[in-house]
Order: C-alpha cells, then sequence, then structure tokens
C-alpha cells in the first residue's frame, strides 16, 4: 500500500479557495486569508503550534489573495536547514480562513484542501482549559465541519498543553455565585460538547502535543483517530477532585483500557504516559515531537484522499451501534455533575479541593 | 495532582474506635480489639500477609484497649532498619475488629479507616481453596461492608496463594455423594458469590499477592481496581479441568483481554505473569513484592480520603450498564456447571481428570 | 496443569479410519487415503505448510491403505537432525482423507483425530485470495465440520500468505461486466462466508503462517484462537482501497484493539506486526517461525482431548451475548459493499485506485 507516498502540490490554492469561499461565507463577507503560504515557510511544526501569541484576526483590512506573501503573520519561522528543504517544501500547505472562523475566540479554524483543522488556542483560559463559552466555540466549528465539504476533522492544540479540562478557577467562580443557576448552565454546556463529538459524521483525527487532563482526555475515545506527540501524557483524577467521571469516560475507558486501569485513572489519578497509552489502546501511534506534525499531516492528508462516502459511512459503521449508548451515558454523566454542584455537600467538597489546589500553586 | 503526599496520622485511634464501635457492635458487644497497633509495629509487609496461623481471635478475653500493647499478637515482626523508620512508622495503622467480624473461620475481616479490608485465610482449604462455606463468609463480609460507614473495600489474601479457585478436593467428595443435589447447592453458591460481587456498590480494590487460579481470577474484572505483585500468576483452565468459565469470565475475558487471548486462557489454560495480565489489562499495576503491600496501602487510604459519594456515583456510572447483562452471564455460566455436573458423563470427565490430578499430586 | 506433555501414540491409524468413514462418506465412496503418515516422515511443518504445487488428489487411483508409504507425495521433506527424531515422532500423526474432502479445489480438509484442518490453499487466485467461490468452499468445509465428530476446527494456510483478502482482480473484472449483478453476488458471498464463522459453534483454531490482509483479517475475532508466527502481519486497508469494513471488523476491531488503532487499521491501512497483534488483543501468541507448526499442533491436540461438551458449551457461552450483533454487523457491512459496488461513483473509485495498483505492480 502506498501510504507514505510524497505529496506533490496537494493545495490548489486558487481553485480550493472558490471552493472554499463558495461553502463558507456569503457572497458580500469572503474576505479570506492567508497566514502561512508563503514562499520560504517551511516550518512544519507551526501548523500543530502555532504560537500563542498570533493576534485573533478578524477578517478585517488584513485580508490577503491566495498566495501572496502575508507580512503580518506571526508565526513563528526557525531557521531551516538545507537538508529539510525538500521533505518541507513538499508539505508546504496554505491555510484559508474566511471570516466566519476567525471570528472564534478560542480556537483557531483552518480550511484545508480535503479536511478542517480546529486548534485548541484559548486566550481567556490557561492551559487551553475549557469554560463553556470555549466549549461552545468548539460545537460551533464542529457543526460547521459537519456542513461543508471537508472529509475529515483534524483537532489539536496551540502551545504545549493539548487541554487541561475544565477550568476550575472558572469553576469555583461561578459555582460559588448560583449554585443552583450555574451547576444546571456549566453541566449542560459540558452536555452539549460531548454530545456534538459523539454526533459528529466525518472521522476526527486528534493530535495530541501534551497533557491531555480530565474532560480533554476524556473525549479522546470518541474521536477516531488518536496521533500522540512522546511529551503528550493523559490523567482523568476526576475521585481525586471530586467529581464523578465526564465525556463518556466512565463508559469508553473500561471498555478501551480494561475496567482495571479504567478506574485506577478515573478513581486514582493514574496518568498514563504516551506510550502506555498508546499499548493500551487509548492512542494509536506515538510520535517523536520534532516530527510529530509532519507526521500527522503526511497521515491526515492522505486520508483526506480517501473517498469521502467511503469514509463517512466507514465511520458510520464503526458507532452505529455505539452512539445512543454514548448519549445515554452522557446524559447520565452529566446530570450527576449537577447534582455533585447543586448540593451543598458536594460542592464544598470540591470547593475545599480546589481552593488547597490553587493556594498551593 | 499530590496524589503521593504523604500521610500523617491518618489513624485516630480513640475517635475512629468510638465511631466504629457505634457502626458495628451494640452497646454491650462492644469488644474492640486492637491487633497491630503498637510502639515498634513497623512490619508493614504483615497488612496483606498476616501468617496463617494467626489465632482466630473471637473478642472474648483478648480483647484489649485501643493503642495499648497486644502481647499476644502473633503477627510476624521482621527486623526493622532504622532507615525505614520514618516511612513505616507514617503508615502505622491501628486494626480494629469487632465481635461479629471475629466469627468468621476462613476470612480475615479489617474495619480500617475509611475502608473495609477483606483477607483470604482459609483454615479449612489449602492455597485459599474456595468452598461453598467460604463464599458464604465473603458473602457475609461483603454484606456488612455494603452497610458499613466505609468508602471502599480492600479484598487480599493471607499466605503466598492469592485464591486458588474451587477446592477440587470438596468437589470430589461432594459429587460422589449426591450429584444432583450438591450441584444444584454449588453451582448456586458460585452464583450468588459471584453475585455478591457484580451487586457491591463501593470500589473494590484487590491487592493480588500470588497465584490467582479458577475462581480466584475469574472474579477479578467484576473488582475495580487490581494491583498485582510481580509474584502473581493468573490461570482459569476451565475447558483443561473438564469445567465450563464462571465468575463471569465466558464476558468479562474476551471484554477486557480480547477473544484470542481470553480463550487461549478459558480452552487452553494459557497462564499470564503478573506483566502480562498488567499489559493486557486484567490488572491494573504491578509492584515489586517486597514494597507491594505499602504501595497499595499507600493507595487505598488515598482513595479513602475521597469523597463517599463520588467513589459510590463513579462506580456507578462505570458499572450501571454492565450490571444487568453480567447478572446474566452469571445465571447461565452456573445453570451449565449444574447441568454439567449432574449429568454423569460431564461428572465422569471431571472426576477421571481430577483423580489423575490428586493422585498425581 | 500438565498443558505439554508428550502426545504418545495420539493417533490410532484404523481406529479413527474407521469411524471417519462411518462419518463422512457412503460406504461405496470409502477410498481414505494418507498423504503423511510414513515412517520416516518427521517433517512436522509441512503440516501447516504443505507446498502449493501438491497436486490436488481427488480421491482416484491415488487411494492408499491407511499406514502404507505413500511416494506419491509431494510434501517436502527437510533432512530431519538426529536429536529432532524422539520430538517429531512423537508428533507424528496420520492424515485421512476421504473423497469428500478431496473434491475441493482451492482448500484442503484434513480430518484429524478430534479434529479437522482446513487449509486455504488456492489453485485459481493468488496468495490465498479469496473469490465467492473460494469463500464458498470454505463454507461447505465449516457445514461438515460443524456436523461431523471433531471437537475443534483447525484454520491454517498453505504457502507463505495466510489470505490476502478479496481478490481484487476478480472484483474489477466482475463489476466491470456487470455492476449490479456481480455487486449483490459478491457482498452475498462475503456475509455468508462471515456468517458461516459467526454461527460455527465449535472452537476455531487459526494458525496464521504470514500475511493476513483485508477479509483474511477481518475473521480472526470470529474465530477463537488466534495463534501466529514471527512472519504473520495483519493490515485491514478497507478505506484506503475505497471499501468500507467487512467481516465485522467494523465492530470487533474497536472491541479488541480500542477505537484509535482500530480505526487507524481501518482508515489509514496501518499495518501491525505479529507482536503488535499480540500485544493488543488480535492474537494470542506469537512463536518462531521454525517451530510454530509444532507448537501449534501440540496444542490443538491438547485440546482436541477436552470434553466436547465443555468445548462447545464454553464458546457457546463467550460468544452467546455477541452472536445477534455479529450479524447483524455483518448484514450492514455487506448492504453498504453491495450499495459502494453498484453506484458508479463507488465503482469508479474503486477501479482508479485498484487499477493503479495493478499496473503498478
Amino acid at each position: 500500500m502506498p501510504l507514505k507516498k510524497p505529496h506533490n502540490g496537494l493545495q490548489n490554492g486558487d481553485g480550493s479557495h472558490e471552493k472554499d469561499s463558495r461553502h463558507f461565507g456569503n457572497g458580500s463577507q469572503q474576505q479570506n486569508m492567508d497566514l502561512n503560504d508563503h514562499e520560504g515557510e517551511h516550518n512544519l511544526p507551526s501548523v500543530l503550534e502555532v504560537s500563542n501569541d498570533s493576534p485573533v484576526v478578524n477578517g478585517i483590512g488584513s485580508s490577503l489573495a491566495n498566495g501572496s506573501l502575508n507580512l503580518h503573520s506571526t508565526v513563528k519561522r526557525k531557521l531551516d536547514g538545507e537538508k529539510d528543504y525538500v521533505f518541507d517544501k513538499r508539505l508546504r500547505y496554505s491555510v484559508r480562513q474566511n471570516e466566519s472562523n476567525c471570528r472564534f475566540r478560542d480556537i483557531v479554524v483552518r480550511k484545508e484542501d480535503g479536511f478542517t483543522h480546529i486548534l485548541l488556542s484559548s486566550q481567556t483560559s490557561d492551559n487551553n482549559a475549557l469554560t463553556p463559552e470555549i466549549m461552545k466555540e468548539v460545537r460551533r466549528a464542529l457543526c460547521n465541519a459537519s456542513a461543508d465539504d471537508s472529509k475529515l476533522l483534524l483537532l489539536s492544540a496551540v502551545g504545549s498543553v493539548f487541554c487541561s479540562g475544565l477550568d476550575y478557577s472558572y469553576l469555583i467562580g461561578r459555582l460559588s455565585n448560583d449554585r443552583r443557576k450555574e451547576s444546571t448552565r456549566i453541566a449542560e454546556a459540558i452536555r452539549d460538547f460531548v454530545k456534538a463529538f459523539i454526533q459528529f459524521k466525518k472521522p476526527i483525527v486528534v493530535a495530541i502535543n501534551g497533557p491531555a487532563l480530565g474532560l480533554g482526555a476524556s473525549i479522546l475515545p470518541l474521536c477516531d483517530i488518536v496521533w500522540a506527540s512522546e511529551k503528550a501524557w493523559f490523567q482523568t483524577p476526576y475521585a481525586t477532585i471530586r467529581l464523578t467521571p465526564a465525556g463518556c469516560s466512565s463508559y469508553t475507558f473500561p471498555q478501551i483500557l480494561g475496567v482495571a486501569l479504567a478506574n485506577e485513572m478515573l478513581f486514582c489519578g493514574r496518568k498514563l504516559t504516551a506510550q502506555e497509552a498508546c499499548s493500551r489502546g487509548l492512542v494509536s501511534q506515538v510520535f517523536w515531537p520534532t516530527t510529530f506534525s509532519q507526521e500527522v499531516m503526511l497521515r491526515v492528508k492522505e486520508m483526506a484522499s480517501c473517498s469521502a462516502v467511503v469514509l463517512e459511512e466507514s465511520k458510520c459503521l464503526v458507532r452505529s451501534f455505539l452512539k445512543s449508548g454514548l448519549e445515554d451515558v452522557n446524559e447520565k454523566e452529566c446530570q450527576m455533575l449537577k447534582q455533585l454542584w447543586s448540593s451543598s455537600k458536594g460542592l464544598d467538597s470540591l470547593f475545599s479541593y480546589l481552593q488547597d489546589k490553587i493556594y498551593e500553586v
């Protein structure tokens, strides 16, 4: 099987530009921009590790024609060694973002050739922690990607952390103010976020560059292929922080890891290295950090060359018999969190633990 | 996550004494005793490996006030090196056993701070083999532990074998006498024993110090966390000894190990080392024999510091969708064993195999 | 457990001959032959690796009395070192094939003592690729084996490849001619082939000597024990070749390997080595190529010494709750393939890919 044949000219900038524009924006809003498609932009790792300080571009004023040099790009360029030239050039790609994409605040959405790339890049929380607002953005991006012409979804993160799970300082702040209302609101945000993953029909590839904690680890089995950098690690210390499992991990983790390891993760906060997670089935394959982005991109583009029908129908076959079960589990898990947060006892226990943590840090 | 922060003064002997007494005994029966809480008792491994010759204390005459020196303790004390002092002292714990616990003959039940510790310590069978009577004791202990204030259950064994499964010499003896009656009685004892594990609502941690065979291995997936010593190994040679699977292993083993390995264990008696069992998902983690008890105790106490509600609800989420399925499987498996034992052909096949074994040994 | 005690005189040639004859053929058709039972035939690996150029024996003229020397045997004999003599002699076995068995064209069926041995040995396709005709032969052999007195089934292959999956040149040829009719015919052939594995009640042991691709790998979880040579490897590149999963792999692969690895195999054509397949649960155990056949034969004979009732009832317990689910999955998968093949778009995509492949090779 020619799984790794070189990609030449994968991206036809102009052609797909027109196509994408039709698909994404209304005529009057077509202000596509190209963040990365410069001659000399060989810095592939930037694909998955766009530096966190890149300004959120809102599509006004900075829109440029495809293929032209974008001087305002803040993506860091590393010195390209001569020897990397051919390989990197082969992987060079163009990024097109239309206005609707650029409106996101805590995620970056890139429309690539054949797939949509969502990057967690939180501006309003630390370490890509999840708040109801960020989860809503991801849901919106998933919704867009489900309707567009992309064949699959790539999910990754900006920075050195993939996702640190729920934002606990946010949680404390909100639940302190209005326990009843906020417990419902946050639990429902989690439910809808998880549901969006369960119901997404195209294959989801997730690239884990660093730590994935709590909800950030729990959703991985809802994705289809999980590639991890050697630097990644995984932890779901729900019981330790006085929470019950979320993200369907109470079902998917025992299914994948076996009850013994799943419960050690859920009850004792057992941490898995990338290699452990791979040997136990949570991760498809582990790559060296230095070439992680290239390896992922190569494979994602290979996948995106498959037939859209075959990809979606294959996922449908794999997931069909699981879907309704997962939705039930998700409902139950979020119901339980709501109960926990709306009971003064459950809340006290959570608060005393989390406040200790915050002062400790 | 501060998962391994040192435990200081985990056990408040007097305080918990009062609490336990309220919980366990009636006023007139409060004759608690402390087997291990002595100054100078640093011999932690004894927690899980109480020597087999310790007298079964029945609460009459030998009961002592908490914290006082129990001169009659037969727990072996190894010479404590000076360097281990601090660590061991930190882990020092008090054991309280009330009269009701001490009535057990083939198991030891210890009420610890936040958890109940059941130790298989069979006086009436070799190598902790299971007879209907011993299984009934375990069921009674599980029933007690489900109702008391403990947050979780620790199951381990005294001696060098965890559990050698059904007691075959008992089996032969009984089935020879009255095939019909005894096949029903024994099959029902197994069914109820396994059912007690399926239905137990608090997390069960099991610490496997040595070989776990047959039913002793089959029940592990019904427990929640399985920690094993490097010395442990696992074997379920049901077909080899002319039996069909029990303990829900016909369902849980394929689920956890994959059909290929599960069937090799069930059909061919494939033996798994602790490391193999861990890498394939039957075991959560493997520890060195010399520090096994400490590692387990540290973790169990950490778990017991979690919220009881969170622990029970988490287990409920993990197990809920499995419970009814497991009960069906258990019924079917025991039905099949009953049929096998009550048919002259099945019995002959079993007898000829087992009698060979007994003469061989 | 004495799992590896030496087998002495496992095969009572004459006794079992009579028994087999009664079972398999009508009186007038009893022309049993013995391919391998010669003095001096110690070449055990031949059991699983009969050379591909052995003439298909049709039971006319070449039938010989049991135990006599078959001069026409083309099974390669390697020089037997003196030291191997005892071991090999112990394992010497007689092969009896009656006329009905010998009628197969692309498989070889051997009736052994206690088990039936089916060998893929395709004369009409390369690398043991599967055509509807070959699949029908396997089904017929499974049907025979389910009704005879064998306790289990051993499936292996002749040559260096276990099975290369569907025969794509056959597929192209037929679908080009009559898309509608042939898509139905081939999809139904796959469905019935897979169904025969799902419904087979005796344990199936499969011995993988080399590459197992596509459908040849997908059916492995429908077998009960999977032993692989170190030379074996596994690949199911369905999406890559523009197909949706078959052989229930859309259900069994995620179940056994976890979604992450299963999808990498189904979507990206990830190749698993024998060791990887073993550590992830697809394979029970891996053996060195040089002793592979001996190891398998030893274990199969050991299994065949178990009680037939116990073997069948154990399999029934392990599979019962899965069976109906697997049949549904099989129906859905084949329905999807039919749709794909009968749509001009699906077919074009498949053709363009496969024709590239064929020209490439």
